[in-house]
Parts: structure tokens; C-alpha cells; sequence
């Protein structure tokens, strides 16, 4: 964390004008040769602002101008915002002894992840590479599930002994200028447990010579090591916190998460939630294999296959109908693209809802009620219309009444069954997200077109 | 803000069972009309923690336990917290008088989003009660656009003047408890305007008798009160804030954005994103009408409706070769599908990526190149799959090939397009999330019925 980084007032038009600038500015350096003034200027960016700047030079220019940032600091701090491909990029195209150093400086918690993604042959040079320090830290985040408290933690924190008086304290935080953020002082006893917290702002109002454990606060909301990411991500959240300490099975304080790494926690788990909506996953989003890309989906694609080919073996059935009422198949598309529709409409909202916590498993009853009757209005609506067409466009008012009736049950039925299974999926603890995606349109196919047919045999009294 | 909130470490199942106990105790406490133990538990828990409590007690008793906690600024945190449905509960069943007490507490952009979303004459009401101080906050928040930093800003911040001495600066932190989270201090001129901000830290750490404006930041990162609430969010992430000052046009310092309500914009972004790409608006998770609801959802589903017209209008062009080879319509609702459900993964891919930034729109070449790629992978598999289907179980070698190319032919084609209207209409300014919905599966829709019918008529030589 930092403070106080842009010079100019942030409006993204202006901010776009003048990071367009600075880009050209340090390709024209690069180009030049021109290697002190380009140290210099980049000297003076903001570690987030350089790396926006990287990800817009030309590639064939990103690594040596990266590897032209002075201060390795400065340079962990870039890698660190990088987009993913130039930092895949920066890993493939430069000597792992070279960027050893930059790394070196990134948080344990951040290096660790990123020696966790790296294959094997790279993971064991770069972990020879780093100090006797990193490597320790590196090697204990990673026995970590990089989903949990654990895993998001960072090493890299701030804690004094309870017994310190404000003084001592205040003495200690001049003498640590690199550790992250410290607004809240963990306090430990002798054995390394969590004891207590102090805030910076108490530590200032706080008259000096008092001991610390006199001014502690002893509730510290804390978590441990297992606890799963998701849950660390709302407890900061609503209990409104800065950062979180974590602790081991002995209350031994191993480390502490930051609400900047909360918001990265929330984005993650959204972008999984909707990946997993549509059928594919994130691990699509780390490869530019189009061939490893289309393996991720085709096993979700391969539920609504079987489906489609259920709904074909449904249609196959009826051809005798088919043959008689040819018009019949040209109102598939309309039925079945509406009742999907309506079905992820229902879905999202039920999904989103479970996920942000808006939506209970114990609403399900109201819930489905409501969504009964938004199915049905719509079904209705959309039913008349359709009706009114089929009967005016095609002359005939058993069609008419095929067709509006479908819809009315079809869009219903794909209201219900869209917001009744996300909410069972959420109460047999599987992930509702998964419930959304092929397998809740597969379902809606096949009793949508059974539905039709159903309906029209009856209709034409065939 | 505040920290250190519970007793137990937490994991979710403890919390649970102590959160039930809870829960039983103050219902059993309150029909028991034991009003001094109740105010007395109540005192000790949580604010976030008693807004779960309330959540969770029956109905009935929701507004009477509310008004049972004593302390009004508890009762302000605890409403602020409750779900959407039990605020509503709790301005309708209580008087507004009674309320009016506790809403004063909350901070100043809460109460003004409050009163923003209340009907007009709860709204006058409301405003004729509070206090001046209030009232004028409330008034001056109301005229900003809810979704730009100064609807989200709370102006209850703390500043001072940089002509202090740091010592002058820890009493005037020392007399003002009430004041959101300081750990920023900004600091004004004579007329107000924002030169500089001193963290708490840098204040612990400089000796006594220097002025701020020595040790103070000039280069403020700052917001003005226009800046769309998506930007401040991306600011507030990107450089790692845990706050952000905004100001008015001449650099006057209006107000300041925290870090938990940046949280807040995201969470409420993303919930936007996802339901306008599944064709509704968030403004039906505020509303219980079914028809209200249906009514929001109507116009989405219109686009939809008009393009199933549209396929059934192609369809009905095709009516003879339909005659001739009654198993195409069988067909029909896989080839749909199978295209329908790529694209939604496409799509999902690139409007995610594009509001995380993960995706950019000079990427745009590369990103559809790999989506033909993927589109050819998945068309081809599944076009070999279901070409063998048609040929063996209806045996027919032209069917076969009939399917086979179609799926082939669309779902390459729904990948492409899938990413394309994403990305064009993020380089039109128009927001990716709408491209996704109806608007994507429509086109999907008619162009891979007419590409069926016209690959029919080829093979089939008709």
C-alpha cells in the first residue's frame, strides 16, 4: 500500500492523454538508446502507472525497457501489476538470474503465488536463485491451499510483544520502514500467540509510558490458516476491516491479509462464478491455446450435446405430427429461445443474489413463488403475441393455440426450474453457479420441446 | 470503520451455531418482554452481527427488537447493515418519528442514498426531522449523480489546516472520536482547497514542533466529484487506497471515499454487469412485484422474441426441403444449442475480461483469432460427433454431412461473433454487458438457422 501517487487530478480522459504521452516518451528513450534519462524518468512513475505503460509498448520492447527500472523495489512493485501475459512474457524472455533480484522484493505472499504457477524446472532454478529469507517464506506459503487464509496471506507483517510500552512501540515502527501497511499493531505474547491489537490512531492518542496490553483491544477478529478465502473476503468486508491477522491451530500469529488483497479475493471469485455460469473456467483465461481453451469447454458443452440430441430423439417421435403440421418445427426456434432466456434471467438473479448474500436458501419458497409468478406474466404476454401471430400469420387457430399455450408453460416452467435449482444446489453445497450453466438449459431443451409436442398432438387431437 | 469485533476465532460453523444461540436467546427475551436483559445483550454484540440476528428472527418481531437497542448510533450501524428487505420492513412498520433518532447516526452518504431511494412523501417526512446539520449534508449529497464520487462520498471526514504543527494535529485527532477512519490526514489551505495529505504513520514517526506542510504529500491522488464511481473504484484498486480524497471543481475538498465503499461499487458493478448480460436490470432485486419484475425483464426479452420471429420467418422459407427431410427440424434444437451455449462462453470471456481490465480492446485482432481458433476446435469435434450420429441412426450420409457443417459452420461462427459485438461496443462507449444478452443469442440464432437450411439445400441438392 502507498499513498499519494498521481500528480495530476484523475479524470480518465486526461489520464489517458497523459499516459499516451508517457508511452511514446519511453519507447522514443528506448529507441535512442538513450539509457540514463530513461532510468530517470521512470524513476519518478508511479509502479502502477509503469506498468499500464509496459503493457502499451510494443512487445519487442517490454523487457528491456522493464529490466531499464533502477530500483529493484521499484521493479517487484511493476511485475507485480503486470497483466499476465507480459509477465508470462517477462519470465520466458529474460534470464531467471536477472529477474531473481526483481522478485526477490515482492511480497512473500504474491512471490509465492507466482512460483506455485511456474512449471517445475523454472520453480526449482528461480527457488535457488532467492535468498535464504524468501525461499523459507516462499516455502511455507506454499503448503498453503492457495485458496484459503493461508494462501492469501502475506508473511510480510507488523507485531510487537504486548508487553512493549508506546514508546518502544512507536520506536520499533521508525525502524521498519519496509514492512506493509501499518495501521493496526498486532500484539503477541511470549510464545508468538495473538493477544491483542492496538490502532496506529490509539498508539497516538495514548500517553506515553503506558504498556501496551493496558490499551489493547483483546476481541481481535481474526481467522486461521484454513479458513477459506471466501469467508476471510466477507468478514473484512462486512465487519468493515483494514486488514485481518491469521493465526495457526495454536493461536501463534503466521500472518495477516490486507483489504487490498480482499478486492483481488472478490474479483477472483467473480470471474470464477461467471465463467462457471456460461460453462468454462478460469484456467481458460491463463492459456492462449486455442486447443487447451476448447478442452476446458467441451466437457461443459458436452452436457447440453446430450441434451440437444435428447431433445432431437423427443422431436423424432413426433415426426408423424411434423409431417402433418409442418409449420410446427419453424416455431421451435422462438419457443425454445424464449424459455431460455427467461431461465438465465431467473438464474443470474438467484445465482448473484446466493453469491453476494441478498438471497437465502430459507427465501427458496418465497422466492420460487415469485419467480412462478414472473414466469407467468411473461409466459402470458409473450403467449398472446405468439398466439396472435400464429393464428394471423398462418391462418389457423389450432396453431395459434399450440404455440401460445407453449410459450405460456415453457416460460414459466423455465422461471421455476432456473431459480429452483441454483437454490437446492446451494443447500446440498455445491457451487449454484454450476447449476446455471449447461445443465440448467439442457433441462429447459428437452421438457420444452416434450411440452410442445404434448401440446400440439392434444391440440390437433392426433 | 472498526476493528476487532468478535470473540471466537471464526469459522463458519461455530459462527453459525453462536449466531442460532443468538438468535433463540434474544427471541426468547423479547416475548418474555424482558426489556432491560435484552438491551443489555443487544449491547454487546456486533452491529454487523445484530443485523444477521435480525435477519434471522421471524418477521413479527423485527421492528420491536430493532427499536429495543438503546444506543441510537448502534442502532444507525446496525441498519445500515440489515438486507435491503428488512430496511424497507422497518420504514414502513415503524413511525417515522421513532426512526428519525436513528437515522440521523448514519453516515451522511448512506442516509442521502437512503432518503434518495425513499417515495417523495416519506422523503419530506423524513428530511423535516432531521437535524440542520444533517439535513444540509443530506441536501448537498442528494444533488450528485448516485453513481459519480459524490454520490458515494461520505462528507464526514477529517481535515485540517497545513499550517499546523503535528502536535496540533494529534489533539485535534484526540477531541474528534467520532470522525470516520483516520489514517489519511488531508490537509487544506486558508480557502479550503486540498494541498497535501500526512498518513497517521508519518505523523507518529516526525518530531514534535514541525509543521504538516513539511512532512506532507503534495502529489494527493484525488477524485473530483463527477468521476464515475467505476473509475474511483478502479483508482482506489489499481494504486491500493484506503482512501480517496475528492474535490469540487476549484480543488476544494469536499468529501472522501473509503476503501469498504469502494468494496461496495464493486460488488454493486459486477452485480449490474451480470444481470444486464442476462438481459434484466439490478432494479428488480429492489422490488417484490412479479409484475414489476416481468415489466423489467419485458424489453430484453423483446429483442429476443423479434429474432425467434425472424428464425421462424427463414424456417418457413425453407417449408419444402422441411417437407422432403422432416428429420432437419429434429435437429433443430441441438444446432441451436450447441451454438447458442458457445458464444454465451465466448462472450462471458470477453465482457469479464474487458471490466477487469484483464482484456483491452487493442487486443481486439488477437482475441478473435483465438475465439475462430477455439470456435473451429469445438465446431469440429462436435460436427464429427453428430455428423456419425445423423449418418448411423438415421442413415443417411447426407443428413451426416448436413449437421456435421452446420455445427461446424456455427459454432465457429457464434464464437467470433460472441467476442466481436463485446468488443465493438466497448470502442463505441456502449457499455460490452448489454452486446451479451439477447442482443448475441438472437443473431446466433437467425444466422445459424439460415446457414442450416442454405448447407441443406446444397447437399441435398434441392
Amino acid at each position: 500500500m502507498q499513498i499519494n501517487v498521481e500528480t495530476k487530478p484523475v479524470g480518465s480522459a486526461a489520464y489517458d492523454v497523459r499516459k499516451k504521452r508517457l508511452v511514446e516518451t519511453i519507447d522514443r528513450l528506448y529507441l535512442r538508446d538513450a539509457r540514463a534519462p530513461l532510468q530517470k524518468m521512470i524513476s519518478r512513475i508511479h509502479p502502477a502507472d509503469m506498468a499500464a505503460i509496459l503493457d502499451d509498448l510494443p512487445p519487442a520492447h517490454v523487457v528491456d525497457v522493464f529490466h531499464a527500472i533502477a530500483d529493484t523495489r521499484m521493479a517487484a512493485d511493476v511485475f507485480n501489476q503486470l497483466p499476465v501475459d507480459r509477465r508470462t512474457q517477462l519470465l520466458t524472455e529474460s534470464s531467471i538470474e536477472k529477474l531473481a533480484g526483481v522478485l526477490e522484493h515482492l511480497p512473500p505472499d504474491d512471490l509465492a503465488d507466482l512460483i506455485g504457477d511456474l512449471p517445475e524446472d523454472q520453480r526449482e532454478q528461480l527457488m535457488a536463485l532467492l535468498g535464504r529469507d524468501s525461499k523459507d517464506e516462499v516455502e511455507s506459503l506454499l503448503q498453503y491451499d492457495p485458496n484459503s487464509a493461508g494462501g492469501i496471506m502475506t508473511t510480510d507483517f507488523f507485531s510487537l510483544p504486548h508487553s512493549l510500552s508506546v514508546e518502544e512501540a512507536i520506536e520499533n515502527i521508525r525502524s521498519r520502514e519496509d514492512v506493509e501497511m501499518v495501521f493496526y499493531l498486532y500484539l503477541t505474547d511470549e510464545m508468538g500467540r495473538l493477544v491483542g491489537v492496538v490502532s496506529l490512531r490509539q498508539l497516538l492518542l495514548t500517553r506515553a509510558g503506558t504498556p501496551l496490553h493496558k490499551v489493547m483491544n483483546r476481541r481481535v477478529m481474526k481467522v486461521t490458516t484454513d479458513t477459506d478465502q471466501t469467508t476471510v473476503a466477507m468478514l473484512v468486508d462486512k465487519y468493515r476491516l483494514l486488514a485481518i491477522p491469521v493465526v495457526d491451530e495454536d493461536n501463534v500469529l503466521v500472518g495477516m491479509i490486507t483489504v487490498d488483497d480482499v478486492i483481488d479475493v472478490i474479483e477472483e471469485e467473480t470471474t470464477r462464478d461467471m465463467l462457471k455460469m456460461a460453462g468454462t473456467s478460469e484456467s481458460e483465461t491463463l492459456t492462449h491455446s486455442a486447443l487447451k481453451i476448447a478442452s476446458i469447454r467441451l466437457p461443459w458443452l458436452l452436457a447440453a450435446f446430450i441434451g440437444g440430441l435428447a431433445a432431437t430423439a423427443v422431436i423424432g417421435r413426433y415426426e408423424e405430427i411434423l409431417g402433418q403440421v409442418l409449420v410446427l418445427s419453424a416455431f421451435l426456434p422462438v419457443i425454445m429461445g424464449m424459455a431460455g432466456n427467461v431461465g438465465v434471467q431467473s438464474a443470474t438473479v438467484a445465482v448473484r443474489g446466493l453469491a453476494t448474500g441478498a438471497i437465502d436458501v430459507k427465501d427458496t419458497l418465497p422466492l420460487v413463488l415469485k419467480e412462478l409468478r414472473v414466469g407467468l406474466a411473461l409466459g402470458g404476454f409473450y403467449g398472446v403475441i405468439l398466439g396472435i401471430y400464429g393464428f394471423f400469420v398462418h391462418d389457423s387457430l389450432q396453431l395459434g393455440q399450440v404455440v401460445g399455450l407453449t410459450i405460456l408453460g415453457n416460460m414459466t416452467g423455465a422461471a421455476l426450474l432456473a431459480v429452483l435449482l441454483p437454490m437446492m444446489f446451494q443447500r446440498l453445497k455445491v457451487d449454484p453457479a454450476v447449476a446455471t450453466g449447461p445443465f440448467v438449459t439442457t433441462a429447459i431443451d428437452i421438457l420444452g420441446v416434450l411440452n410442445y409436442f404434448v401440446i400440439a398432438t392434444w391440440i390437433y387431437r392426433l
